[in-house]
């Protein structure tokens, strides 16, 4: 188990990109996990330099954990895989858009999407 | 100009939402800007209470900006509104999605979203 993210630099990540990424003070930018045909937006997870790399380069998403404090490649427990189709940077290098190919249930709790069960009220 | 996020409780937000939400370290929480019907990631933008109370009580997206340190109307100087359609907190309670209807270009560059540009290569 890793402790902590990735310290920028250390990673095998292309200087490149790596130079163009805008960080949280805990080296994450989120990421935004998009289903590639439908377009529903499935879950937003995190990524630090090693995360992005092993997702560029492994065709899974791997996310770095906040509250395991470690990194964890989407449905290695649960079965439910993100095959990456397409990463995007956005405009000012904070977010990543990963589109993919969701096997099964996005959500942990079963749901396809994070977003399925909790819709707010418009006044 | 305000110059801090609001703090949790000190704005008109439904007590019964606020409970639910888990903010970062600096009161905030990430914000998906979907278009609604084409289900285009258009940005992400960030919102701690007080600018999603907004959000869900005036039907215009209201966000936080961490460089300017202010609320921001979406299009009120682009005049690239985003007009809500639905709001949606994640399983987590920690990430929101925005369904929104967008007025021409999401994105300051003038794209039509902020992950248009910098499609990153995989391996």
């Amino acid at each position: 188990m890793s402790t902590t993210p990735a310290v920028p630099g250390s990673t095998a990540l292309a200087p490149g990109i790596a130079a163009r990424l805008k960080r949280t003070a805990d080296g994450l930018l989120p990421a935004i996990a998009q289903q590639y045909d439908t377009g529903e937006v499935l879950m937003l997870g995190w990524m630090d330099d090693e995360a992005l790399h092993r997702t560029l380069t492994t065709g899974r998403c791997t996310y770095w954990s906040r509250s395991r404090q470690e990194y964890w490649v989407k449905g290695d427990t649960s079965g439910h895989v993100q095959r990456v189709t397409s990463v995007a940077l956005d405009c000012d290098g904070d977010t990543l858009l990963v589109k993919v190919d969701q096997s099964g249930a996005a959500c942990h709790t079963g749901d396809r999407t994070c977003f399925d069960a909790d819709v707010l009220p418009l006044a």
